[in-house]
């Protein structure tokens, strides 16, 4: 479609046959639509790994921060407390929510990008018995670092307490198998990494914990257990569902599975990464994070040290290639991001880094090394 | 494309061209798409009548119901107190909202359809001093009565309160003109007159009154003043919008002022239920409510007295013949809704009266005049 690409964390590009599931009225009533919401939640459970009937998904309108906040309102009850586990714009964020709700919570908060660790997360939850929830985020595209949620998880259930995961924009490319990882409610979102376009999250969630949530929600509209009893009772969302990022978000099921899954797509996404990354580094640029923390859903590069490097140059140079890419979110450095999902495969990613490289001529940017300060912050993770 | 008519009150039939603008992805940081989210925003006020910039518009993502929250909970403050004016599921639904929210409202509740007049609004605020604001509905679509929301705005100004409409269902086809009508807030949605796809709503406040709501909200993704302030700062939603559906209600609105506005999309509506009504009626159906009181948007009939009716098998031969209609939301009588809004003309609703006609001979149904019950219940709007 002479459309540029989306290296971004979300909406991202989507296959066209997605797009033309759209094409396309649906009544919100009707049996056929309501069809599809089954269809829908049946197949989101089953990535989830869950055949024994355990866990329940349950869509929810809006953005995935809404999700994240209907997870959150109706999971953690008014009078629990929540341990948030930060490292970037999406724990704080889950903390902001839970602040704005009134609800009772604790913060580590591990700065721009360093992981909280299954350790303190044991010690924490040691020291203060009060504390019933742990949010924790699967992916934190603020930095790109893929977080150890299983040593996480670990932590939890070894205390008893219960574990929410934000796992917006991992979840359909890396694994989260309630097998695997013991968690009570997980959130994501269409336009993540099903590839589907933007306008509906989900919520998937152990029966026996969502059960007892009745009447925790601080909205109306943000209740996943009124949600999930809506759709138990008439097979209709409470309110008007979007019906054609419904349709969408079937088709773009359709090609995971096609694909051969959350395995096939992980191992596309993260060659997608490996390529970009090394062309990259080629090129001069460096990553924030040591190669065991990326993750291959979204990379954070420095700005190049370079005076004639600009930002805004960069991503217009890169737009008028056929590439959006991303800001940056750190607060001590400057970087930006390049994302790795979507419906773009190696060969792309080719095409990324040298738009990247003709990119830097054009500015008269001969070396993209970060300053001294950027190599310095990073040592920290090391450390 | 061979799809059934939606005869419902949204999500209903949309022109091509709109689902076709959704057959491309769009980076939600981009500036393409803020100057898209600027468009909009400047199209929808002027929809509104505002010249002199008192009000601003601020999308929300999710359905409908989800902007109504966000207005009530970022409008009414928490020692406010709001006076709902329900005839209907949705007059009751923000009772509800506001219930779940913990704020102090009280209620005039005037049954499945009666219509909330003027002078007894304004003996309610008389005697309550306490109330900040009051909540109307402008066409309740449970019945499909236009509620009188000019004389409801008259008694509330008169009385110094603060009026929010909710005109979901009329906003687009009949006029709210700030120059006419006095109100702080209304809110619409996507997915009705405009004739858009289903994703986000909309508020349109008075600056003046949205300016103090900082902090209102019980909810940081339905904060309409946060989301504001979002936009003025940075020209983006806070949360990923759904670019696809911003894409479509674009178009839909390039078709509206093609149309020629809301007196012309009024104008065929209107047609559209005056046509639809006469041949129901000459069918034997009756409405709900005396023609002064019908909405241009959704008509509720009474289900036949006719022992061989059946709504489910009308349903399904009605669907068989290419048109959705809606069951009825009354809670005294048996009833069913016809949607007059969306891609349709007259001679589309004359295909619908015809296809009701062979449905009720299909049924075996040779009179669909309404129980006397309905009758009963009818006469009392009369009385």
């Amino acid at each position: 479609m002479g459309e540029p690409f989306l290296l971004t964390p979300g909406p991202l590009t989507t296959a066209f046959s997605v797009k033309q599931a759209m094409l396309r009225d649906w009544g919100s009533w009707d049996a056929d639509f309501r069809a599809m919401t089954r269809s829908l939640c049946d197949q989101l459970v089953a990535l989830a790994g869950d055949t024994a009937g355990e866990f329940v998904c349950v869509p929810m309108q809006g953005s995935g921060s809404f999700s994240v906040e209907a997870m959150l309102g109706t999971m953690v009850p008014k009078g629990g407390k929540a341990l948030v586990l930060a490292n970037g714009a999406y724990g704080l964020r889950a903390a902001e929510t839970l602040r704005v709700m009134g609800r009772a919570y604790t913060l580590i908060d591990k700065g721009d990008y360093l992981p909280p660790r299954g350790d303190e997360v044991g010690r924490a939850l040691d020291d203060d018995p009060a504390i019933t929830h742990v949010i924790a985020i699967h992916c934190e595209t603020s930095s790109g670092i893929l977080n150890p949620v299983a040593e996480i998880a670990e932590a939890v259930a070894a205390r008893g307490r219960s574990l929410l995961i934000d796992s917006m924009s991992a979840f359909g490319a890396v694994e989260l198998d309630v097998n695997q990882i013991r968690y009570d409610a997980m959130v994501s979102s269409a336009n993540k990494c099903i590839e589907g376009v933007p306008g509906f999250g989900f919520v998937i969630a152990r029966r026996s914990a969502l059960e007892p949530a009745k009447g925790n929600a601080h909205s109306l509209s943000l209740d996943v257990h009124a949600q999930w009893q809506g759709l138990v009772k008439s097979g209709q969302w409470r309110f008007t569902p979007p019906t054609h990022v419904v349709a969408a978000f079937l088709e773009a099921l359709r090609l995971h599975a096609e694909e051969g899954g959350v395995p096939a797509r992980g191992a596309r996404y993260t060659q997608n990464r490996d390529v970009m990354v090394a062309g990259m580094r080629e090129l001069g640029f460096e990553t924030l994070l040591a190669d065991r923390w990326l993750s291959p859903i979204i990379v954070t590069f420095f700005n190049p040290a370079h005076p004639n490097f600009d930002f805004s140059r960069f991503y217009e140079l890169m737009k008028a290639k056929g590439f959006i890419i991303y800001p940056g979110k750190l607060t001590v450095v400057d970087s930006f991001r390049v994302g790795c999902i979507g419906r773009m495969d190696a060969e792309i990613m080719r095409r990324v880094v040298r738009a990247a490289g003709e990119s830097l001529t054009e500015m008269g940017v001969d070396n993209a090394a970060p300053p001294a300060a950027a190599i310095a912050e990073r040592a920290k993770l090391a450390a």
